[in-house]
C-alpha cells in the first residue's frame, strides 16, 4: 500500500488507504492510547472558525502524546499580507510536524502541499473537501452497516456548497455505495451527479429517502437561501428531516449530521434526539478517526 | 457526605461539602501537586472572555496532570446557531471529563448539567453564581481569622450586577457570618437582604464599615451607572474604599476584591497596595481551590 | 558574568551575555532537549498579534518541558481596564515563572519588571526593542561568518519604526561591526546613526550595498507610507532588494528578514528564495535562541 505523507481529500484515497485508516481508528482509545507521536509537533492552521473539528483534532493529537498549537488566522500575520506558502514555510522552520489546515479557499491545502515538506492534513477546505470528516463518517456507518457496496445514502440539504457531502460521495463510491444528493434544484444541481459513480440527484426527499439505509442531513444556512427563489419555510416543508420521513427509509436505517445541528431547520429535535440519530456517536468517532489519520501520515501506524 | 459531582452554585453546597474543599485546598501545592487527573481533559467553555479565572483554572488542571481546551465563543460554533444543550453534548461526546463554564446568561450551566452526563464547573453565570470565587475568598479569609461565625464582612459596590456578591453571601451565611451589602440604592436594593440568612443592606458606606473583619470591594462598571441617578464622580465620593475610611473597620480587617480592579474608581492605589490588602493572596488561592474543585467534581480527591 | 534576570533590550546586555545565550543556543536541538524547566510556567502576554514569535517562544518552551499559556489583550480583563502592572501581578499571583510580553507601547515590559519579581522577556515593544529577534539574528550571522566585528550589516527598510533594527544595531555594534541603516530620509533619519558606535545613516541602496556581509530587508508598511513624499512605487524603484542588486553585496553575503515577508515590496521572490536568503535558517533559530534565553533567565542553563 501506498504510503500516505497528506490527506488532502478522499478522491485521492485507494480503497486500501481507507480501509486501513478506519481498521486503524478502530483500535484507538482516546484514553488509553500508545503515545505513537510523543514529540511530534501538530500545528493547527485555521483561517475559519471550528469548535468540533479543531478540538478533535487536539484531543487525538494530544492522545498520542503530541503536542499542538493553534494558529488562527483573526491573530495570525496573515492578516499582515504574508503569502500561504510562506506561512507554511515558516511553521515547518519552526518544526512543525504535521499541519492540520483549515482555510475558507477551495484548493488551499493542495498548494501548500506542493511548497512544503510537511505533512498537511486537510480539514475543509471551502466548498471543496472535508476527508476527515467522510472518514469518520465511513466509520460511523460501518459500525452499524455489514459493509459500504450497496448501501442506499441520501445526503440532503445544501450539498452545492458542501465539502462534507462532495467528501463523502468520493469515499462512498470507491466502495460502490448508491448516493444520492437530494435538495432543492438550486443547492443540488443536476450535474452534482457527475462527480463520481453510483452519484445521483433528487429533488423530491420522499423519493429519495424510500429504502435509504443512511440518511445524512446537512446544514442549511438562512443566508445562502437568501436571494434564491426558496425561502427557509418553503425548505422546511419541502426537505426538513422529521419523524414522519424517517418512516419512509429502512426501519434500521441510521440519521447523520456533520454538526452543528440547527434544530427546526434541518431537522427537527425529535430525529435528532431519536433513536436512529448517531450525531454524538460521529463525534466521538472523529476523535478515533484523526487519530488515525495523525499516525498514518506521520508513519507512526505500523 | 453527598459526593459532588457539578459545582454550579454554593446555595446548593451543605458546610460538610464546603469544609471539604477548603480543606483540600489547604493542601494542594501546584508546583508539587500528585497527578490526580493524569490523562483527564477539561474543557474550558467560555462564553465571555476572561483573564484570571480561565487562566486559574488552567494552571489548576495542568498542576493536575489534566489536558485542557479553550473553547471560546467568538470562534466557536455557537456564532452558527448551535444551542449550548447541543455544544455541551459534542463536548461530552470528543471525551470531555469536566465542562468549566462561564455563560452571560444566569443559569446556563444549571440548564446544561441536567443534559449531559460531564461535570459541570460553573465559572460564572450572568448575574447569578460564580462559586469558585466565593470559595478562594472563603479559603483566603479563614487563612486570616479563626472562623467565619460571627465575622462582619462588608460587600461594597455594585451588589445589584454581581455574581460575586451573591455567591459570597450564600456561603458566608450557611457558617454564620454577618454579611452587610453597602451601596447606593440603585445597586443595594433592599431587597437584596433577602437573599440569605444574616444579610443586610446598607447605604452608608461609614456606618457599614464600623468593626468590620472583612471589606470587600467590587468592580464598579461606569457603563452600569449610566443612566442611574449615581454619576461615577458621586459614587467614588460615597463609596470608593480609601485608607480614611479602612480605619473605621477593625485594625485586623482584610481587604478583598475579586480583580480586575479599577484604582481610583471603586478603590485606591493606598488601599489596593496597603498592609490590609489580600488581593495577591486570593488569586494565588484561586489556583488551590480549583484544584481542589476540580479534584473533588472528579472524584480524585479520595 | 551577571545573571540576567530579565531580557528587556540588546542595549543592556554585556557581551557575554551575549556569547553565552549564543553558546547556549548552539546546543539546543528543540527535538531532544533536556527538561531543564519541567513543570515551570510560561505565560505569553501578547497586548499585539504574533504568529512566528508566540509560536517559536511556545515551542521552546515546551521543549524545554515548560507548561505555556496564552494571554492575549482582546479576550483579557485588559478591556475591563485593569493596568499593565496589576496583569502583571496577577500573573504573578498566578503562579508564572516567567512573562512573555509583548506590548505596542515602547517600554511597557521595562515599567512592568520593576513592579513583579518574575522574569520577564520582552517579546517587541512598540517601535523600541525585539532582543530575541536580534539575538537569533546574531546566530544566524554567527552560523555563516567567522565573526561579527568588521562585518559590514546593512539594515534596509523603514527604520525608523523598526524595533528589529534598533535591537540589531545595540548587538551589533557591541561587536566592532559596521552597520548601515539605509532608506528614504522620511524612513532613515539621520539622527538614527547616533543610536550606537559604527551606525551611519545612508539614503542611496546602489552605496550601502556594495561589498555588504549582510543585507537585513525589513518590512515596509503601505499605510506607513501614506502621507510621506515617497510612494510604495518609487520605494519599490529605489529600495527594493532584487538580484541586481544583491550583486552588489559580497559574493558570499547572505540575505535576512524578520519575516512577515511582503514579496514585491520589500523584496523580490527570487532574493527571498534564491541561495543567499537565510530566511528559513532565522526562523529555525528563533526556536534555538528562545530556548536559551528561557533557561537563562530562570536560572536553569547551568
Amino acid at each position: 500500500m501506498k504510503p500516505l505523507h497528506s490527506l488532502l481529500g478522499t478522491d485521492q484515497l485507494t480503497t486500501a488507504q481507507i480501509e486501513s485508516i478506519l481498521a486503524l481508528a478502530r483500535h484507538m482509545d482516546p484514553r488509553r492510547a500508545k503515545q505513537l507521536l510523543r514529540g511530534k509537533r501538530v500545528v493547527l492552521l485555521f483561517y475559519e472558525p471550528s469548535t468540533r473539528t479543531r478540538t478533535s483534532f487536539e484531543f487525538a493529537a494530544q492522545a498520542l502524546g503530541a503536542t499542538t498549537t493553534l494558529i488562527a488566522a483573526s491573530s495570525s500575520s496573515v492578516e499582515k499580507g504574508e503569502s500561504l506558502i510562506d506561512t507554511g514555510r515558516t511553521v515547518t522552520a519552526l518544526g512543525a510536524d504535521v499541519i492540520v489546515m483549515r482555510h475558507p479557499n477551495s484548493g488551499a491545502p493542495y498548494l501548500l502541499s506542493r511548497y512544503v515538506p510537511t505533512s498537511i492534513v486537510n480539514a475543509g477546505d471551502g466548498m471543496h473537501q472535508h476527508p476527515s470528516q467522510a472518514l469518520l463518517d465511513a466509520l460511523t456507518i460501518t459500525n452499524h452497516k455489514k459493509k459500504l457496496t450497496g448501501l442506499r445514502v441520501v445526503i440532503v440539504g445544501d450539498v452545492f456548497h458542501s465539502r462534507v457531502a462532495r467528501s463523502n460521495a468520493h469515499l462512498l463510491s470507491k466502495f460502490g455505495a448508491e448516493i444520492i444528493f437530494c435538495g432543492p434544484p438550486d443547492l443540488v444541481p443536476d450535474v452534482a451527479a457527475l462527480i463520481a459513480p453510483g452519484v445521483t440527484a433528487c429533488h423530491d426527499l420522499n423519493a429519495a429517502l424510500r429504502d435509504a439505509d443512511v440518511v445524512m442531513s446537512l446544514r442549511v444556512q438562512k443566508e445562502r437561501l437568501a436571494g434564491r427563489e426558496l425561502g427557509l419555510e418553503e425548505y422546511v416543508e419541502k426537505y426538513q428531516i422529521n419523524c414522519e420521513r424517517m418512516k419512509l427509509a429502512r426501519p434500521d436505517a441510521i440519521l447523520m449530521h456533520p454538526g452543528p445541528i440547527i434544530r427546526g431547520s434541518e431537522l427537527t429535535s425529535e430525529v435528532a434526539d431519536g433513536p436512529q440519530s448517531v450525531v454524538c456517536e460521529q463525534v466521538a468517532n472523529g476523535v478515533k478517526i484523526r487519530m488515525a489519520i495523525l499516525a498514518t501520515v506521520m508513519g507512526a501506524s505500523r
